[in-house]
């Protein structure tokens, strides 16, 4: 199984805190020693930090954590591979352009009988499940919206959704889905969430005696929404998405709960 | 104008040397201080740095220098903006996807009248000429070859030699293009290329007194192609393109010039 860690906000903000603590599980603390990535958009581009080895001991987390870049909209992931061997093709997350804008998807968990599903002109790179069940997604959203971009943004929503709840159907379809607006998070068996707002307050990493203080790095208009498998503080109240609940955050704020 | 350089190899290698090379013409020795990108392969996987600012004094690009890459293709990219802002969406090089497979992409000059061409699924994300020449290009392949990544390799170096014609006629068309097992490189104006083979000797980085003994680390069955816009040392015979030509390169050696 993996790890995710997704990052929503309405001011650029860093991810260094969430991610340390993520990488940590990702061969030091935790069993997730096969690859880790980490998206970062700027608009409707996405760039991608890719690693086939362990977070934990990488030069190149190292670096990201040394040299915060700030972004509204992040997706990371740490992989401990069920399906396909180790290599940069099967490392999270997966990145396909739709609509002029980049796509960001990453799973925790296995689909079942993922090839009963039509892949349009999407075609994975790598052999797992997951990016197959990706290309899936992305098919079935070009299928639904054959002009571009829905202007109507519950329209999407609700496709993405009916799309997640078809493919992750018999499955472990725990996902992140980043399209340079917003913050698409499906709960199949395991995902939390947490929007930290004013009056911010100290959080001390889960897996380490890492402490921040949000107050000292915050405006009070500042929101900041992140979506992890499990919670990443041992301070905060993290909420524990039910199975089949997908949320959609925009600006900083939980937008929508759908059922999936 | 922007500078390119393209390596294609037999044997993983690192492309810290001909990179440093570039870097330093992106702000300190060059004009090309609007953005950089490097991509490396690993088979049909790429993995890509992209920084809208300077090579030159990029703490990204240092990093990379500092903990070299192996692969057998990559492409690089400075960038001295012509058209569009100075953006993530606008650094080179692009990626897209076709036939389960990373195509890769760096422009250096500007396609005249690109709107003329038609797209298909294939939507730019920034506002450069050069992303909308290479959505016109990987829509040529898509529709030329829809069942896949044709058998025969000549039948895709003579689409692409053709596609790069038209797309690039009465405007300068210079560029790189990857597809994960070979590097297509199209002089329009200004390009030239190496293949460093036994006997390997010592090389002197044209911009600064910077020397490698590629001797000592090397075998002598590696065989290394370089591709740039303008030669990046200045003790080696570098072949200079002619206006129109399209060299291919796989396994470390030139194995097609075509008309383009």
């Amino acid at each position: 199984m993996c790890e995710l860690l997704g990052m929503e906000c309405n001011v650029p903000t860093d991810i260094v805190f969430s991610f340390s603590g993520l990488a940590l599980r990702g061969g030091a603390r935790g069993p997730h020693a096969d690859g880790w990535g980490l998206a970062l958009y700027e608009k409707r581009a996405v760039r991608t930090f890719l690693e086939p080895s362990a977070a934990a001991h990488s030069a190149l987390a190292a670096y990201i954590k040394q040299n915060p870049i700030k972004t509204l909209l992040a997706i990371a992931h740490v992989r401990k591979r069920t399906r396909g061997p180790v290599s940069l093709a099967n490392t999270h997350p997966f990145v396909r352009e739709l609509w002029g804008r980049h796509f960001t998807f990453a799973h925790n968990g296995t689909v079942r009988d993922v090839k009963r599903h039509r892949l349009g002109r999407f075609r994975p790179i790598g052999t797992t499940d997951s990016e197959q069940a990706f290309c899936a997604l992305m098919n079935r959203l070009e299928r639904a919206f054959p002009k571009g971009y829905p202007e109507e943004r519950e329209a999407l929503w609700e496709k993405v959704a009916e799309a997640a709840a078809d493919i992750g159907e018999g499955g472990t379809f725990n996902f992140l889905l980043g399209d340079g607006s917003q913050l698409f998070a499906r709960c199949a068996t395991k995902l939390c969430h947490i929007v930290r707002r004013a009056p911010f307050k100290t959080a001390t990493l889960a897996d380490e005696d890492f402490v921040v203080d949000f107050s000292s790095v915050t405006t009070p208009r500042d929101r900041v929404a992140v979506v992890a498998t499990a919670p990443l503080t041992r301070d905060e109240t993290w909420e524990i998405g039910r199975p089949g609940e997908m949320w959609v955050f925009r600006r900083g704020a939980l937008v929508a709960t759908l059922s999936s």
